[in-house]
């Protein structure tokens, strides 16, 4: 850690889904990783969810000496300065909340800092990526994002359709983040953003975390580290640079059956399989670059031989994130 | 009874919500009616709905005398034999199976033969009436579909939106029914049928139940019997006579906070009044001649008044819906 470039820098990873244990942890602090933002739940119900949580509670209790449940801004320099690594709580649907509304604050009182919108599919507040026709923001979904711009929750669109996004950004009051995808240009993919859309995220200081999912990634998992660099550096001289950070989607230590779950929870009882064109059933592979949290470094180096700026680079690898915490949840 | 019309007919009302006591009961029993589709919940979860289920259970236990829940048309003429009510159960809204497609089958076992795809909001499933932009069914309403078909179980497009409504038709195996709203050329209502959709459901054999709620009606509480029959007759001349029934959407016995839970459930912090026009948050008034479940004799003298034949009338009364519960749960 000592000669790592990261040491005095806040490094974050704006989402992970991993099968948490000790040596992932170990494996991001070595690394250098302040903060990262950890996915609780994709298709589990209210009560599912408050389970997930005190799971969580669990994991904060036994790894006490190495992690910490952030739940605003100060909590990740804290972390970091006890040499701890900073855990955020998000949502990757808003299943949990069912109809009611007054849960979004229970679970903001349980430390949840993210929620999106939709995953995939249509839920009772707006149109999901995969969908054919996508409603738009419905009306619980406006009083959705009143009720989190309140809360100073984060409204992700990640996994929402394009107009959905559109509606979002116009409608909350607060920026919005899209936590991890990659823009449209770089890849092909229904869960990658056009250009018109992230202009209209930053326009209104809306955030994106870029995503190592290999689905995501120009030729998936033989993506080079060069093609991710000139993407963030063609990207960045599109929209700026202070509204991108990474979100790297990186799902470890799952067996399969975990991505089966993800695209198919229960609202189908054929296979779904989701993003993937050969209709796998496996994790796709990861790129040799990124096949661990502490891989990020690799992105700093990529960067660094584009010629960008190491004040830049730290931007885009935490610094940017951090300020939008700060907007968001203060 | 004795010289009751009804005495020797099958008289069906497609959907009540009352606040049930044995009085209401024994008005409808007395009043010749056979069978009823009773709503159980609106924005209810899951665990809130099976409570439901169980306080219904204890209700056919207390009046064991007087109702019996039906689950098969054969059980309605069972009832009818033994001078009970025959109660067919049914949802106004997705809410209780959340995410999960195994649950349809839960509560189908428990006896629910109806359920709504949406009310009034968008749903996981489908657009609402209310929204401004309707989806159309969704990538689950259609898993959800297949499901309710292979049951058997009826599809209740009422408070759906229209483009929900077209793909209902559209996807559905089986017909589907309409079981509480009026065409739209008699009101204008979010809540009415417009003649293009009215004919796309019936060339699919599907069902519209006619609705007796003030706000769907013309001139409202105002509105005269002779009206409400004129209707029937203009619709019959457009769609035919068998696929007309009778579903009042009878809400008796209930305070006004009832009225308010069912536009706001607790999807919105704000109040929303729904169809009211003038914000009243009190239940609207009943027109005179149908205040209570028995009332039904009103529209039997009415039609006749109009000259339709007494077996039409009696189609209309009752018998498509019976013709209809067979094609759909047998």
């Amino acid at each position: 850690m000592n000669n790592n470039p990261f040491k005095d820098q806040i490094i974050i990873d704006g989402l992970q889904y991993c099968n948490w244990n000790r040596e992932i942890f170990e494996d991001l602090l070595r690394g250098g990783i302040t903060a990262i933002h950890v996915t609780l739940v994709y298709w589990e119900n209210t009560e599912e969810s408050f389970e997930r949580i005190k799971i969580w509670e669990k994991l904060f209790n036994e790894y006490s000496d190495i992690i910490f449940h952030a739940k605003k801004t100060n909590d990740i320099f804290h972390s970091k300065k006890n040499n701890k690594l900073a855990i955020i709580f998000g949502f990757q649907n808003s299943a949990p909340i069912s109809n009611d509304i007054y849960l979004i604050e229970k679970f903001f009182i349980k430390g949840l800092r993210f929620m999106q919108l939709t995953y995939n599919n249509q839920t009772a507040l707006g149109g999901g990526c995969f969908e054919k026709i996508d409603s738009g923001i419905s009306r619980f979904g406006r009083a959705v994002i009143e009720e989190m711009n309140r809360l100073g929750m984060i409204i992700d669109l990640s996994h929402a359709g394009r107009k959905t996004c559109l509606d979002a950004i116009e409608y909350s009051k607060k920026p919005v983040a899209i936590s991890h995808a990659n823009p449209l240009f770089f890849h092909d993919s229904k869960r990658n953003i056009d250009n018109d859309v992230l202009k209209k995220l930053v326009s209104k200081d809306g955030f994106i975390g870029l995503s190592l999912y290999p689905l995501h990634l120009k030729n998936n998992n033989n993506c080079k580290l060069e093609d991710f660099c000139e993407m963030i550096i063609k990207l960045s001289n599109l929209i700026g640079l202070d509204h991108i950070g990474i979100g790297s989607d990186l799902c470890s230590n799952w067996d399969d059956s975990v991505v089966m779950w993800m695209r198919n929870g229960k609202w189908t009882k054929k296979l779904d399989f989701g993003e993937s064109k050969n209709k796998s059933s496996a994790w796709p592979a990861q790129p040799l670059w990124f096949e661990k949290g502490s891989d990020l470094i690799n992105i700093y180096y990529g960067l660094s031989k584009l010629g960008m700026k190491e004040k830049d680079i730290f931007k885009i690898l935490g610094s940017n994130w951090l300020e939008f915490f700060k907007i968001s949840f203060g």
